[in-house]
């Protein structure tokens, strides 16, 4: 898909279809996220990828609001170090932020739709993923087919007005 | 531009040439931002865009590496709210992160080339934009034509290799 309709394509599916989501497309998805660009280039991640459904059902008991990860195609929990210091954190969460978005624009080209979960219980995350116990996971994202209508481009998209969040020369 | 050739095609950009961006164009990258997800829809940023040369020499002066801002043909500020929460931080970090990958991608897509800068000196980064003072920078964005080659896709770019990043199932 052109660029311009992907980016205007993306937005969140949290109902999936049956479909499996292809080997390779998935990796192309991963390969979009390994791409992205990172503080010192220190690519700050690790992505474990899930497909099966019985380990993303005990993912989507993570957090709240995650109960589209059970039924997802695929999920991604994107791992980064559980540093303690607080301006390390800062940076490895906008490299990750910059990953998913790789990702997700990744996808929304191939038609399929993702939608991020916070992680809360991460002993839980850790331990369906196998994880050391200094990772962390910051994000898990979900992946798989649409299941009210295919991603196409959304002309007026639930944001702020661009006049109101863009400044010319100054605020 | 195929979104999986702007994908493969983004590098920093830190040298130049004197072409400007186009008003459309330039619009159409702050579009990009302005579209990304965010926690809760929240859209914790404003988006500050410097054309004027004085200013941008002045805003390279907010970090060691920033240099490569005084060349810019624009320099987007990517300013969220100065919190001083931990997790709050690290969610806008996170959201900006989204966004100045999808402005990035928006850019490249356009054969425009982009870098990042942190900024230290939030002080001066205030001044130049005219910030309220519970706002800060976390992001600078330098755009421009590469002054060195076209952006093309970047066969084997300077990553951990695909097979250390990405675990299947579990770590």
């Amino acid at each position: 898909m052109e660029t311009w309709d992907t980016i205007r394509s993306r937005r969140n599916v949290r109902d999936f279809d049956a479909r499996p989501i292809g080997q390779g497309d998935l990796d192309r998805i991963l390969e979009a996220a390994r791409r992205a660009p990172s503080s010192n280039n220190e690519q700050p991640w690790d992505f474990v990828v899930v497909r099966e459904r019985a380990a993303a059902e005990r993912l989507s008991g993570v957090w709240h609001y995650g109960g589209h990860i059970a039924g997802a195609a695929a999920v991604i929990a994107f791992v980064g170090g559980a540093s303690d210091e607080p301006e390390s954190r800062e940076w490895i969460a906008f490299d990750m932020g910059q990953a998913a978005m790789s990702a997700m624009l990744a996808a929304a080209d191939l038609g399929i739709g993702s939608c991020h979960s916070a992680v809360g219980d991460q002993a839980l995350a850790r331990d369906v993923l196998g994880l050391p116990g200094d990772r962390e996971v910051v994000l898990l994202l979900s992946l798989g087919y649409p299941a009210d209508r295919p991603l196409a481009p959304i002309a007026m998209p639930s944001r702020r007005a661009f006049d109101d969040v863009v400044h010319r020369e100054r605020w």
